[in-house]
């Protein structure tokens, strides 16, 4: 897909008055015990009005005569030096509610129209780190007999560069154990839990 | 549990040189089609020796004849200044390796020795924020006929605050939801999707 592979030219300071998208605060707060204590944490500067700052997509693919499937992007991502492995996913936009936002961003990552099977609750994405939030969104493409080897055009913003792989749900955590054996790639945290836990369902004998 | 509700009291701008813990960094770099492109970045400055910043731990017990459980935490977070339902996870310090750290913090955080069942790849956090880092491991702890209600103590650092909550597991995606309702609490992402896989595989007729 690549022409070439991206490099990092320099990682320096970033003060906050020149920060775009990010910010640093500190916290004041009083524990439950009436101790007056601080903490750190980086505020992401663009969270919609609907209070939530990202969707995510977890994408599945049916098909008459293969394997429920999940389609996950692969990208260059500069905060962690590597080609991660995730679900798609997008912040929000300012007038958008996250489902319509999901739809949009599915479309976009995948170029795949989907059809929203659940919505999931608000929830934190590093709860020690930020108050950065997303919700997962199930989504279901039925996929025509025949047209399984024919991906729509993504429509993806100026500085996008994504690709897409299937992976049949039953090989899904195994796939991301191997991955992650490579250097050149790191999966991403929620997709990994999501996968473990369907494992854990699968193989614990617990559940 | 608590004295009190915890209070915040302010909320400031955090310049770089008095941050302790978490610091902004800009990335410039050359993406696949030759274009410069910058990145903001939140980058953690306690990584430890081993890589990785962190370490969670996917707690089940097992029991005679009780169902097989998992146990949650419930901690204030600052950062999104509610009670968030997390699993126990904690930073990994300077000359650990992960399992001891998964280990160190299951004891802390939760009072009980456990078994690692599976320790997980090395996995993002949240990749278009931050470089942090984390892995998954998986502790089984075995509880005795008749002691099920006996918590031993938690040995927790200065200002943790840390309550425990024994869920089934065939409970946990129900009861995450239903927290997820009540506006004093927030489920923490990964935990999220953990449960949402084995929900999925459970109820999806798909895996």
């Amino acid at each position: 897909m690549s022409k070439q592979e991206p490099q990092v030219v320099s990682i320096t300071d970033l003060p906050l008055e020149k920060a775009k998208w990010v910010t640093l605060k500190k916290i004041d707060f009083i524990d439950q015990t009436g101790t007056p204590r601080t903490w750190e944490v980086a505020i992401r500067k663009t969270t919609s009005k609907s209070g939530v700052d990202a969707v995510a997509m977890g994408t599945i693919f049916v098909h008459p005569s293969k394997p429920p499937s999940t389609m996950l992007v692969i990208q260059y991502r500069p905060p962690v030096g590597k080609y991660t492995i995730e679900w798609p996913a997008g912040l929000i936009d300012a007038d958008e509610t996250p489902e319509e936002a999901a739809v949009r961003e599915m479309k976009e990552e995948t170029g795949y129209e989907g059809r929203i099977l659940e919505s999931g609750p608000v929830v934190s994405s590093d709860p020690g780190l930020t108050n950065a939030t997303l919700k997962l969104v199930m989504v279901e493409v039925k996929l025509p007999e025949g047209e399984e080897n024919i991906m729509p055009d993504q429509k993806l913003d100026d500085g996008e560069l994504i690709e897409r792989v299937m992976v049949p749900l039953s090989e899904l955590y195994d796939r991301l154990i191997q991955w992650s054996k490579e250097d050149k790639y790191m999966i991403a945290g929620k997709l990994f839990y999501f996968a473990a836990g369907m494992h854990f369902a699968k193989n614990s004998g617990y559940v």
